[in-house]
């Protein structure tokens, strides 16, 4: 079994290592007592009774799941008696209710008790069990106990006897809310189960195919289905006929997601098609410039191509999330750049601006522009960030991702390690069966220096490949003290040193980290005229905050200078971007509505902070795309 | 009584008879078999059993109602003993079907005969009365019959015995959606009984006072509301208090429609107040620039000040012609031009727009943006335009307020008249008890030339005042071919010239109509960094049919200058404006999503069409207000 990567990245400092500890210290915590406070877990021991408050509901045990999975990371880099303990009573209380042929549901066990498996289109079955799997291996991975994973397991082996082709007697159905299939790959290289890869394999390949499960299962059991569009779940047609992004944001990454598992695995070269048909469908039509995805707000889901509202924007923090696993395991099959590009444009602007700076409050919706005074078409009001949602699964997703965001730093084969991300960090990577330790020294993101230093008992031949970032125009590099030449040494985003390293040996990259207008394709109708500032891999944005009302009556001058300036005061610390501006003159032109006569422009200051940090002060407008 | 003036106005040709004729020629009779065939004139019968199906629904009446009303004011036009017939038909049915108290309601007697008047919140009930007053009024007005008069005022008079103080023993209520108040001061008109005025100003004055009314019949009946919020029904506080346009906007303005009736006829000043404060509200902080209001789809509502979303645009047919109905009663209290400048804006784009040119197909809602690509935050996507809605008020409100268009074109007193609207027309009005009739010569709304020709049998010594649209910069204005100081005769957007006129005295009209880019308050963030087109009264618009798609990635030049042409051939003939401008040139982009190149602009030719002609041809994108 290949050695996880998430627990052999230490973070020594930076951006990375805050991020951890801020989850470690409020996230996971505060998540905990959400999960205890709203009845969760109480829910979980199946003692609820009729007319009692906190019934139960379909997906509550995998936000207690994702939880686990966030905790069980996090014990995995600092050791906490009383973290592990609330994991651990939740296993118990897991062991205590699953039935004798594995099955564990805090809802169908208590409220729909006859209903188990009819209702795989709405009711998250499949689901819950996945992110049950999921945090059961890093509970394994984390402790060495198995206890989760032995109950996990027994969970899955019946479902694989419940689930499988029809002629075999099974179930031919799988999840409407795609999850269990990449769990089942973890379980499967936590276990060495084939079966598990198999039972992934079966849910992966059975979807959207004729006669349709989802309508057989409504006329069988008599249920009105909630939705009835069969693309919002992803299964209108079989995968590998899949070429577009289309349904349920979430649902379709994290099916997107198996199908990449089952493919690098099974070396489905078909399978691994569509998810490149689907990968190209999002980052080149349906992915804002944040790596949110999932851009209108009626049912979470995809819109069409090009149609990326700002200020509409749905963009829940659970579908930026869902992109990043996405872009890993694409990466994991191609070994390119363009995938860490999008994971990190993802992990540093459209998921991270999900939560608050610390780590307590969050957002499900990511807009890309917004005004506290505006009223969505669906009545809709962008409001503060809460402590918590009805339905909450951003909270412990975004604390899992933090708690495991090590994990993306690096990859690595027999002959070679990629260098995916950047921060201080010390990391230990097997390499020809003696260990390789790697050690950066940055200020990334907020600067694009970055020294590694190679640490080795014996010198060992190999490739190291840096990421050079899809944002960096000119990269350099320097192999301890001498330039390499990183044109006639790059592939796919990558720049390749190979050769005997041997301790003391000192990568220096350069990358040059200028402030960029961009702009985006002319079909985003949304976006014309409009330019975003980016620097590095961060997405920068206006607040009221900072520029006063009215965000959309300013424009930015051609060809006007920015200045940096890095304030530690402000929002945990962070550069921020000055610029001068013209902004439409409110004052002089009075109260009329419309009028012929032309708006006088003032110049104005204009400061912005990165994307991720918004909404963390007085709540009020924001935007990113501005006028040019 | 004061003569009513829809049927003085005779449309002799251009603008206005081809829309008259439209209306009579098509839309009423297509209106009609809508009404036939939906089951809604059968409903009026009472014969409805359960399982059958068009089940009544409780805002049915007020289709038919406002049909007959378009077809009594047709007929005072053009006879037609098939309409006619039609009109009678419906006024037995409700004849057979009225109780022997006066009550008559298709929906409560058939479906929830024991609960009339227990829902006023929601049912629609004194909505449903208000408009078959309406009608009966016209039919009398067209046919000096007064059957039908006579079966809504016994109606109104048992309406008078229900509500009222509650001191008296009556229910303190008023309408969930307001539109009896201004058919009773109709009603009042009609038939000179003070008592409908003073049913209309209790109506009006009871609103919104403490206890609300709509609270305590929830909680009297044990009804859940399916909307809690008061504003909602601006019945949040008394309507002398209100000075903000909240709730749905239809109901909005037809409350503020009786409440000016009800100022006017009661010389009401703190009434007065309420109105001209609501009105200021509307037009300087919440009109669209097409004349239309309410911009947010949830609940048809009014949004905050400012909130003027294009694409997202709500923007109901009805709300825009309910606008009108409303200036014209501001008209009558203060007789300045700044209320016709809105009536014409909202009769000649917002609700024109809402009515396909051959007058058979309709917009509920009217965008001033459409991308068919789009999807709203609730799911909606623009579609073409059908001919019937289930929820149907729009189709036969255009219809009456074309077919009585007439009314809006002149006003008078015993000393002066008001020339408001242009169109070849010809007009008698009774004026020192003889009749003066004025005849207009134009080619309004295409050119600003109008002469209008006064004859009189005796000389008559009173003002006339010819409207200076707000539109227009510099009007001028010959008297018997002798230029007039329009500056020193100008008062509140009128030209009043004062003498005695004798026959053959002719008054030559010019309205310089320049193409005009027009700007919004910097305050609407939808419309920063844009213009939109105007020549005259018309609002202009772009549409794919004549520009491309992707047509948020052309803008204006700087200075451009505007070619204007009519032409016979497009859109039943129509002046369209040709101009120079610049597009992001799609082919030299690529297929990248972002990217920080600038991107390349092309010259491209555009060309806009009037507003309220759009969505007649291939269904695509249109623009009104365009990237500069």
């Amino acid at each position: 079994m290949k050695q996880s990567l998430h627990d052999s990245v230490k973070f020594t400092g930076g951006f990375w290592l805050h991020l951890e500890e801020i989850n470690r210290n409020r996230t996971i915590p505060m998540n905990y007592k959400q999960l205890v406070d709203t009845g969760r877990i109480k829910a979980m021991k199946l003692e609820w009774k009729e007319g009692e408050p906190d019934c139960p509901h379909h997906f509550w045990d995998s936000d207690v799941a994702k939880w686990m999975e966030a905790a069980a990371f996090s014990l995995k880099k600092t050791p906490d008696s009383t973290l592990e303990k609330q994991i651990d009573e939740i296993i118990d209380i897991i062991e205590r209710g699953q039935t004798s042929e594995g099955y564990y549901n805090s809802y169908f066990l208590q409220i729909e008790p006859t209903r188990r498996w009819q209702d795989l289109r709405i009711k998250h079955e499949l689901y819950c069990a996945g992110h049950l799997m999921e945090a059961a291996v890093a509970y394994m991975e984390t402790t060495g106990r198995r206890k989760f994973l032995d109950i996990m397991c027994k969970y899955a082996d019946y479902i694989d006897t419940v689930f499988g082709p029809e002629a075999e007697g099974k179930i031919p159905g799988y999840p409407g809310h795609e999850e269990i299939e990449l769990a089942l790959v973890k379980m499967y290289h936590a276990t060495n189960n084939q079966k598990y890869l198999l039972l992934s394999k079966f849910f992966v390949d059975v979807r959207g195919t004729e006669p349709n499960y989802f309508e057989l299962e409504s006329q069988k059991y008599g249920y009105k289905p909630v939705w009835t569009e069969l693309n919002y779940f992803q299964a209108h047609t079989p995968v590998r006929t899949q070429d577009e992004a289309v349904g349920h944001a979430v649902r379709a990454v994290y099916l997107y997601c198996g199908m990449a598992d089952v493919a690098l695995e099974t070396d489905d070269e078909k399978l691994g098609e569509a998810c490149k048909e689907l990968w190209d469908n999002i980052v080149k039509k349906k992915m804002y410039i944040t790596g949110a995805i999932g851009s209108c707000y009626h049912g979470e889901t995809f819109s069409n191509a090009y149609d990326l509202p700002n200020e509409e924007a749905y963009a829940e923090t659970c579908a930026s999330i869902g992109l990043a696993f996405f872009a890993h395991r694409m990466f994991q099959l191609h070994k390119k750049g363009e995938y860490m590009d999008v994971l990190e444009r993802a992990i540093y602007n459209g998921a991270s601006s999900g939560i608050s700076l610390d780590g307590t409050r969050f957002f499900y919706v990511n807009p890309l522009a917004c005004y506290p005074d505006g009223t969505l078409a669906n009545g809709q009001k962008h409001t503060p960030r809460p402590e918590w949602f009805t339905c909450s699964c951003c909270p412990p997703n975004i604390a899992r991702l933090r708690a495991s965001a090590g994990q993306y730093f690096y990859d690595y084969n027999d002959t070679t390690i990629w260098v995916n991300l950047y921060n201080d960090s010390v990391t230990d990577i097997k390499m020809q069966d003696h260990c390789i330790t790697l050690t950066q020294t940055t200020d990334y993101p907020w600067d694009g220096k970055v020294n590694v230093n190679i640490q080795s008992a014996r010198p060992v031949e190999c490739g190291i490949a840096f990421r050079v970032p899809g944002w960096c125009r000119e990269a350099s590099i320097k192999l301890n003290g001498t330039d390499i030449d990183c044109k006639s040494s790059a592939k796919d985003g990558y720049v390749y040193i190979k050769r005997t390293w041997t301790s003391g040996d000192n990568v220096e990259i350069t990358l040059p980290m200028p402030v960029e207008l961009i702009h985006a394709n002319p079909k985003v109708r949304h976006d014309c005229g409009r330019v975003a500032l980016t620097r590095g891999p961060l997405v920068y944005c206006f607040e009221q905050q900072d520029n006063g009302a009215d965000l959309n009556a300013v424009s930015l001058m051609p060809d006007t200078d920015f200045k940096l300036e890095y304030d530690s005061e402000l929002l945990n610390g962070c550069v921020v971007i000055s610029t001068e501006a013209m902004k439409i003159d409110q004052n002089s032109w009075g109260d009329e509505l419309y009028s012929p006569k032309e708006p006088v422009t003032v110049p104005c200051k204009l400061k912005a902070v990165p994307y991720f940090c918004w909404g963390n002060r007085k709540f009020g407008e924001m935007q990113i795309w501005i006028r040019q």
